[in-house]
C-alpha cells in the first residue's frame, strides 16, 4: 500500500494545523479527515492539556456516520491510552474510519500501541509519512520527554579571561550590540528564562526578548530562584508573563515543576552562582558563552565553582559552532557527558 | 632616473644576503656592488653588532680602485653615523661609488642622512627599490626600534571559563594536540621565551620549540624571572641556549636588558602571575589565548589581577584572528591602547 497524493497534501495541512496548538506538556498534533474521494471533510488540532486530541477534535466537526469509510491523516500515531479522553485509536475505529496515515510513532510508553490496535480492528495503517517534518515540529517536546525535564541552556557573557564583571561589579557592556541582539533572538525561542535573586537584586533585569524597543511576539516566562524577596517594583513584575518565584535552592525540584508546567526548554541567564549551580547539578545540556575581546582580571568570575577537583574530571564540551558576532565570539556547545543531543537517528523508531 | 633590471636583480640578491646575518640589536642588511657593465663584483652582509656594515663588508672584497664608477645596491640606506666603523656613506664616496640604490630609508635618528651626504658628494641615489621586501625582512627589528623594547606576546592556554588548571593544579592537557603544535611553531619564531619561577618550579618546562621529538632549527632563548632558585637539574638548564635568569620583579629592567641583547620579540609563557604582571605593567603588545572547550571552575585562573577596577578601564583587545585548532580556538589579539601594530603605512617614509 502506498500513500496517495491527496493524503500527502493532507499531512502537510495537518502539520500546519498542529502548529496552531500551544507548546506545553503535550505535543502539538494536527489531524485531517479525508472522504473516500480524497476531499478534506474535517480538520482538528490539539489545543493543549485537558482538551481533546487532534483526531477527536477533527471527528467532533462531523455528524455521526460522516466518517464511515473515511481516512484520518494525523501527525502523531493515534494514542492507545485511556486518559481524560479515552484512546484515540478507539474513537477512530468507532467512527468507522477505514484508513489511517500518521507521521511519527507515538514515543510515549503508556500511550503507544495505537497503530496495532487500529490494525487489529481491520483499519489500514500507514506510518512514517512526513515523519521528519513532524519530528522537527515537536523536537523540543521529544527532547524534554527523553530528558524527563526541560532542555536547559546555560548562557553567559564573559571577557576573554572568563570574568562577568569588573571588580566593582560594573559589566555594561562587556559584549557588543551584535551579541546582545543574538541573546534576545534566542530568548524569543525559549519557554522560560531563569535567573537567581542575586541578578534580580543587582541588575533588575526585564527578562523580555526585545528587538530594539520592540518586544518579540513570543516571550519566555521569567523565573526567579532563591530565598531573597524580589522587590514589588522589580522590572520582572512588569513582564508580559507573570513571573514564577521559587524560594528554594533545590534546582531539581524547580526543573521538575517547570516540566509539569509544560516548559520544554529553559534558558539560565545567570548570575554566576546560579549558572554554576546548574552545571554542578548536571542540569545543563548546552552552553552559550558570549566571549568578548576584553581582559578584566579580578574576582568577578562568569562561573564560580563547578565541582571539578582535577583535570581528569573537567567538564568537556563539544563545540557545535563558534559564531562570530561583531568583535565577539559565541561558543555554542553541549556537555560531552550529556546524552541530550544524541538522537540524530533518522528513522521513525528513533524517537521511541 | 630609473632603476635598471640588473639593479633590481641585485637588490633581490642583497635581500637574500641580508637574511644570512643574525637577528639582533642591529638590523639585517645586505649589499651588492655592480660594475658599470652591471656585473656583480662583490657581495656582503652585516654579520652582527661590532662587525662591518653590509656595504663595507662588500667593499672589503674588492681591491683599491675596483669600485670606482660602480653601483652599490643596499637593502638599507647607508648610514651617516660615526660608530665603530665610520659612516658607510663616506666609505662609499671614498671608494669611488658613483650610484647607490637602496630599499629602505634608515629609520635611526642618529644614523640617518646618508642619502643626503651621498648626493652632496655627487653620487646618484635611488631610494625605495623593493622597500616592502626589506621592511618585511626587518619588521621585528623596526617594531622593537619603535617600541624601544622587544615586541611582547603574552601566551596562555585556558578553559572556556578562563582557568589555567583544575583546583589541584593539574593542567595536562587543557588544549588539544593541534593547539600545542601551534605553540611550538610560534615559539620557533620567537627570540626569547619568558617564564616565572613559579612555572619552572611547578612544571619544569624544557622551553624548547619542538615538532614531535624534533627540535626546530631556531630555538628561543629561555628566560626565567623571579627570586627563587632554579634547581641545578631543571630542564631549562639543558636548553640548546644558555638560559638567562633575572632575580627581580622589575619587568621594565628585564625588558630593557633583553632589548640590549638584541631580543626583538619575546614570548611570555606564564604562569598566570607573570602574564598578569606583564599586562598590568603595560608591557604586552599581543595576546595569544588558546581556549579549550572545557569548563573547570575553581580558583586557578589563567590571568589573576591586571589592575582593572571598573568596566570603563577594561583592557580592550582588537582581535586579529580567531584561529580554530582542532576543538580549540586561538584568539590572536592586540591591545587597543597599544600603538605597536599601527605602522601599516606603505610608503618608505612610514618607517622613520
Ligand atoms: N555576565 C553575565 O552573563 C551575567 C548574567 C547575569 C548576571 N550577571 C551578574 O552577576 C551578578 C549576580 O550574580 P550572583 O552570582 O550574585 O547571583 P545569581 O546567580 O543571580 O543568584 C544567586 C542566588 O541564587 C539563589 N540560588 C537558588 N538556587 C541556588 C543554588 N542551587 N545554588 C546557589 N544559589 C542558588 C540564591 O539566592 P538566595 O540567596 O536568595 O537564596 C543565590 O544567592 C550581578 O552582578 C550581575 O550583573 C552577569
Ligand atoms: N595555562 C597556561 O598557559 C600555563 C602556562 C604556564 C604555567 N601554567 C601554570 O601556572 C602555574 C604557575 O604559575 P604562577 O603564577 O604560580 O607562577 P609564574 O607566573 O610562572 O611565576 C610567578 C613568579 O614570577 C616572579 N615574578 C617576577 N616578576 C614578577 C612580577 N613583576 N610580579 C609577580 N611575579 C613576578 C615571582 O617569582 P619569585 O617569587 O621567585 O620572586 C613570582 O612568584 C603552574 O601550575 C603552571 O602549570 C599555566
Amino acid at each position: 500500500m502506498a500513500v496517495h497524493e491527496a493524503e500527502r497534501r493532507a499531512m502537510a495541512r495537518a502539520l500546519e494545523l498542529a502548529a496552531h496548538g500551544p507548546r506545553g506538556i503535550n505535543p502539538q498534533v494536527g489531524a485531517v479527515i479525508l472522504s473516500p474521494a480524497g476531499e478534506i471533510i474535517a480538520e482538528g488540532w490539539h489545543h493543549g492539556a485537558g482538551t481533546p486530541h487532534a483526531e477527536v477534535d477533527a471527528l467532533s466537526k462531523l455528524h455521526d456516520g460522516d466518517a464511515r469509510g473515511a481516512t484520518a491523516v494525523v501527525t502523531l500515531e493515534p494514542c492507545n491510552h485511556t486518559g481524560r479522553t479515552g484512546p484515540c485509536a478507539v474513537a477512530l475505529i468507532e467512527a468507522g474510519i477505514s484508513r489511517v496515515i500518521y507521521a511519527l510513532d507515538d514515543p510515549g510508553a503508556m500511550s503507544g500501541g495505537g497503530a496495532q490496535r487500529l490494525r487489529g480492528a481491520g483499519v489500514e495503517v500507514e506510518a512514517g509519512e512526513q515523519a521528519d517534518g513532524a519530528r522537527a515540529l515537536i523536537a523540543d517536546w521529544l527532547t524534554a520527554l527523553r530528558l524527563g525535564r526541560p532542555h536547559i541552556t546555560v548562557k553567559w557573557a564573559q571577557s576573554l579571561d572568563g570574568r562577568a564583571a569588573a571588580d566593582d561589579g560594573t559589566s555594561q557592556w562587556i559584549t557588543g550590540p551584535a551579541a546582545r541582539a543574538d541573546v534576545h533572538r534566542r530568548r524569543a525561542e525559549a519557554d522560560a528564562i531563569l535567573v537567581g535573586t542575586g541578578t534580580v537584586l543587582a541588575d533588575d533585569p526585564a527578562l523580555t526578548a526585545r528587538d530594539g524597543d520592540m518586544l518579540y511576539e513570543h516571550q519566555p516566562i521569567p523565573v526567579v530562584i532563591g530565598s531573597r524577596a524580589t522587590p514589588a517594583d522589580a522590572a520582572v513584575r512588569r513582564h508580559p508573563h507573570e513571573a514564577l518565584f521559587y524560594d528554594t535552592d533545590d534546582l531539581h525540584s524547580v526543573v521538575a515543576d517547570l516540566h509539569e508546567r509544560g516548559i520544554q526548554n529553559a534558558f539560565i541567564e545567570g548570575g554566576p552562582t546560579l549558572a554554576s549551580a546548574f552545571i554542578t547539578a548536571g542540569l545543563a545540556d548546552r552552553v552559550l558563552a558570549y566571549v568578548a575581546p576584553v581582559l578584566l582580571g579580578g574576582g568577578r568570575l562568569a562561573l564560580t565553582d563547578i565541582g571539578v577537583p582535577t583535570i581528569a574530571a573537567a567538564r568537556r564540551l563539544t563545540i557545535e559552532e563558534w559564531v562570530p558576532l561583531g568583535a565577539d565570539m559565541l561558543a555554542i556547545a553541549r556537555f560531552e557527558d550529556d546524552e541530550s543531543d544524541d538522537d540524530e537517528s533518522d528513522d521513525n523508531e528513533g524517537v521511541r
